[in-house]
């Protein structure tokens, strides 16, 4: 829980591995994130579910706002597939503002004048929380394809190590979007005493076969890059820009709709009116996908992009309950608030209503809230005044019942 | 329009280039089509959109049933993307029945004891008509990337070529779904005296910004493969498998609709019920992809992939005609059947609705079918008895009208 580096659970640049190559930027970012990082030794290690015991292992997070005495204001921010512990802070690779400072912040609905709000790396990505891209104390090298498969639910137990870490028992709010979403959802089954109100976003409780295929398609064109090296690119100072651009881009138009694509693009042409009759990236579309990809590869290692869209894949919270989703939230206490934007075709509002209704059967407190919206998937990390006053009314009424 | 092999005119596989490996089957396929060929010389150039004249070039056929002494019972079937002449024959590389034979056929809807019906390969492909994979005259290597963008529009003149050519003045009917369907479209535009009926199905009268982005993500994927070679592979006696097959995978799910995607695969593990916590194929939906994406890789090449798609991103027949969709088909005289599928999310119903606004605009007899399917866009390939009953209704009305 400080932020000098500790060369044993460092990220592992080329430059680590003894090749005398600079480490990239975003590596360099990864070795010493900007942000706290919480150590836990050999006597604490991360029960994973693969039947793995990780340790050491670091987790890399950021807050704002101030906890109160009674501990009782505390927020986790769970972040999606590709963010990072950077929700109300100035990116240090991107330069790009916090991901969630539309909802997060002083006044705004996360309200960082009355709440103290957390944020951690899940473990498995590559901002500074243990990952593929760590050194392996067994060998001295990154992990790799070594490091065991991560799920949902080994990032919480880590993230409630974290907490316990930071002295707070127990959350006023749990609250993410897509794969933040699945950590809530899990967070509310795992630790019921320790939320008091949960509010998952554009998420399921488990992938679709469809989202599964469009993960797949991204770890083969990551694979399929020869730079990949099987894993080992980092021992190698390269790595496989063009497969994860290449994923990258594909995911992407999953986050958006067609919508918001025809009005954001539609057919235009980059330069002109005319078809250049050629493989340029003729239409603006293109061009900004191709952006896209190339921006990611600068931030994101491509392992760690393997391994979350593994956990989501695997996230299937029924099955973990006797294929009964309501058992995972019999008895529970926590007041949900779950919600979906009417144009996201990765998280379907159907698939909120499967988790509104297992609340039901559960007989547990929930609003449901389906935003409008033609922005897609990615609405929830954009300026949606219908999200940010459902999330307000809910978050108050919650601080109210606790008595903040 | 023979047979004879025509060393000036086939596709180059690494054989013909001097490297002495052997084609791989589909390069000897495409290299000698088991089909009959029409071939133009320097005396018939095919005047392409990009301000090329293209000479020599060939186009490969198939036809079944037989042409009536008045030449009015002609049958023009127009092919997908990745579709190709053998309709009804037994394709020669995968050795599966024609991928119309539930549409086409003795007794079928397209009923080969009535009608004449004639299925070219597109210009720009490569199962025998001339492509980015045949020769190019001019080096004596493959085109490559030296072959001119090709278009819908290029693609419909040379099918009015290769119908010249075989004594065929005007079409009962001309039909075709997805890329097909454009063609359809573009034909029923062209040459409007030569189209008595004509049937788009599952297709738009241009691409829209999120189909052109998932094109655009598979030509990445290839032109990502180091064995893509800047579009010289077949020099190499090399091919950018990889690359080709994660574009497949991509392209496929869109082919599919999530609803299917369930039904077939759900969430179902591939041996036994449980995660192996690796990166292989866990999920019957990973191993059939992948097995989607090796398959194709074995019957077609990947510059035609780049080539085709292309042609699909730049089809917008509005635009073509002042950005009035109507324009297209002032003063027609042809009857239109047009269908789209409930599920299909590559060319929604919307798409379809345009046309047929377009069409009434324009005064033009037109039917509208949207069959309720949830097989997404290939429903079009698909046993589906909605789709037969409503094509044999349409066209058996259309053969009447014509005195057949």
């Amino acid at each position: 829980m400080d932020n000098a580096p500790d060369t044993d659970l460092r990220l592992a640049p080329a430059a680590e591995a003894g090749r005398g190559t600079r480490p990239s930027p975003e590596t360099r970012q990864a070795l010493d994130p900007q942000s706290p990082v919480a150590r836990f030794g050999a006597d604490r290690p991360l029960a994973m579910d693969a039947g793995v015991a990780l340790a050491p292992f670091q987790i890399a997070y950021h807050t704002a706002g101030t906890l109160n005495a009674e501990r009782s204001n505390a927020v986790l921010v769970c972040h999606a597939l590709t963010g990072d512990q950077y929700f109300a802070h100035r990116h240090p690779v991107t330069g790009k503002p916090g991901w969630w400072e539309s909802l997060v912040g002083p006044g705004k609905p996360v309200d960082t004048d009355r709440y103290f709000v957390v944020c951690s790396n899940v473990v498995g990505s590559c901002m500074g929380s243990t990952g593929p891209a760590s050194i392996d104390p067994a060998t001295g090298r990154a992990y790799g394809l070594d490091f065991p498969l991560v799920t949902i639910r080994d990032m919480v137990r880590a993230q409630a190590m974290l907490l316990d870490h930071l002295g707070i028992r127990d959350l006023l709010l749990c609250i993410g979007g897509s794969m933040g979403g699945m950590q809530v959802l899990q967070w509310a089954a795992l630790y019921p005493e320790r939320v008091f109100a949960a509010m998952p976003i554009a998420t399921g409780a488990r992938h679709s076969a469809q989202n599964i295929a469009f993960h797949e398609v991204g770890r083969q064109a990551i694979m399929a890059d020869p730079a990949w090296a099987d894993g080992r690119y980092l021992d190698a100072g390269t790595r496989p820009a063009k497969g994860l651009g290449v994923a990258r881009m594909g995911a992407h138009i999953t986050y958006l709709s067609e919508a918001a694509l025809h009005r954001k693009f539609g057919r235009r042409f980059q330069a002109g009116s005319a078809p250049t009759f050629s493989f340029n990236a003729d239409f603006q579309i293109e061009s900004y996908l191709r952006h896209q990809g190339l921006s990611f590869v600068e931030r994101f290692d491509a392992n760690a992009y393997l391994y979350l869209t593994r956990a989501m894949d695997y996230f299937d919270l029924a099955a973990d309950h006797g294929g009964v989703l309501a058992n995972a939230f019999r008895g529970t206490r926590t007041r949900f608030c779950v919600m979906s934007f009417t144009s996201d075709w990765l998280f379907p509002t159907a698939d909120s209503r499967a988790i509104v209704h297992a609340l039901n059967a559960a007989a547990a407190p929930v609003a449901f809230v389906e935003v409008e919206s033609d922005k897609g998937h990615d609405a929830f990390l954009l300026d949606e005044p219908a999200m940010f006053s459902a999330a307000r009314g809910f978050i108050d009424a919650a601080a109210r019942a606790r008595g903040l």
